[in-house]
């Protein structure tokens, strides 16, 4: 089947509901084919296609439902729905493989090929990708996490000497949320420290960072970008003001250039590639995998 | 090739470097490629394979770099390394493609068939998947993020109205990490409450609760584990004492149980589990995708 009812149906359906649906089907969290998902469906930008994650399938009820609602967009949309699964039970997957959806199967594309490299089998366990694994790496991480909270936002420093990085910047420039990804997902001990206004009478570093250079990492930021984020949070402040914003990317770029501090622009990053960016920049290994 | 070196090299080679070397190649952050390589290698848990993140391979003097480096783990460790990779841009496949690896290619494997599907070409644009995408995802996950961090450890309660969920259990049950992870991952407006020994005197729902009952979601831990995670953080206080976890844990539990408040056990989980099976049980939606 290739684009089930399309011809009786397509006339009396809106734009809506014609959308083609892809589901990313795990019987753990889902993060990895929903990962896989998204990479591979921003290559078509013009192709509408609703996605939606399905986390832990792992029961046969559970997949009889999930293939109901794959049934259920084909006909409302007429058009194929897909699927992009990593589920490693052969029985479950035999069950998916019964609907009408183009397949897109990890396990099935690459276990068979790692079995004949490696010359044994997989022992078709789930969920290791995303579990507790074992308790020192639980550890490191919430650890890393506490870490990153309570050295947020320079209210204090005397943890900076166990930090692995200090990330500076001027106020929201994108330090915290870069600071508690790199905890969560790499176990990295990051601080934050905010270079604010009284920082700014000379472009030498802050007293209280010159023993910590060696660790210092810099977050810069398009001043009209700024804005435009300081404004959602105090408008028509002078805080939030061009000449404000100007000033101190200004005056901070200068400071990190002096210093020979390492920077990013963070204007056009995601906090994902921010942080996978300055670990490779400043040499940083994750300490959690 | 199979392995190559294998015969003239293994006899001088240690354990360490007789191990095989999966390299996880991306010309993004690498986090998609990671993960499957994390969930298809953990099918073979008997096999000794170093795991290597590459991200930002997008030039060709940097697959130059990359291929010198696995030809090095082949020689040195005379086993095949693996390759796994979502590299967008066909002449930068093709330097890879020339390595000696295994070869795991995401989109060869599956850019084919959704062009058929589509009846349309991909468009090769790189990094879309962890990118910054539009500035509205990029205000919601940060205002989420520090929502989070305003709204920890019942330190404050006034924005409760606003949050999506609101964690409760006892201290060092899991819940700042899980939230953070909420706001970072799905965009989710997520509180916590610490449940204190102070609230412990009934097993009635804390008075400042009540008014966000239908937003409340529970987190409990096996009290051995819980004693272990506070043993590291306050080793041999009350606070760590197998009595006070147990009688802690108890209370929770019952209190939970008495509000019909749903909750999940922490103690197997990680943060990934946590949050995604907490959203599938609470049936909360998330904010970006």
């Amino acid at each position: 089947m290739n684009e089930p009812n399309n011809t009786s149906t397509s006339s009396t359906l809106s734009d809506k509901t014609r959308k083609r649906t892809a589901f990313f089907i795990s019987d753990g969290t889902g993060l990895t084919v929903e990962g896989i998902g998204h990479s591979l469906l921003a290559q078509f930008p013009d192709q509408q296609v609703e996605q939606l994650t399905v986390p832990y399938v792992d029961s046969e009820a559970r997949v009889q439902q999930v293939l109901q609602r794959i049934e259920r967009a084909a006909q409302e949309s007429g058009l194929q729905p897909i699927i992009i699964t990593s589920i490693v039970s052969d029985h479950i997957r035999g069950l998916l493989h019964q609907s009408s959806a183009l397949m897109l199967d990890v396990f099935e594309s690459y276990l068979a090929p790692l079995a004949s490299l490696f010359g044994s089998d997989p022992n078709r366990s789930v969920g290791v990708s995303h579990g507790i694994a074992d308790n020192s790496r639980y550890t490191a991480r919430i650890d890393a996490v506490h870490f990153a909270m309570d050295n947020d936002d320079g209210r204090r420093t005397r943890e900076f000497e166990s930090a692995d990085i200090i990330l500076v910047g001027v106020s929201r420039s994108g330090k915290t949320p870069t600071c508690l990804y790199l905890a969560l997902q790499f176990g990295l001990r990051a601080a934050n420290y905010p270079i604010t206004e009284e920082d700014m009478d000379s472009t030498a570093l802050p007293k209280i960072l010159r023993p910590f250079q060696h660790k210092l990492f810099g977050l810069t930021i398009d001043p009209r970008r700024l804005m435009s984020i300081r404004q959602e949070r105090r408008a028509n402040s002078r805080y939030a003001s061009p000449e404000q914003c100007e000033f101190e990317v200004r005056q901070v770029e200068q400071m990190l250039r002096r210093a020979q501090i390492p920077f990013l622009d963070a204007t056009e990053l995601s906090v994902e590639e921010l942080a996978t960016r300055l670990m490779s920049q400043a040499g940083i290994e994750r300490r959690i995998s």
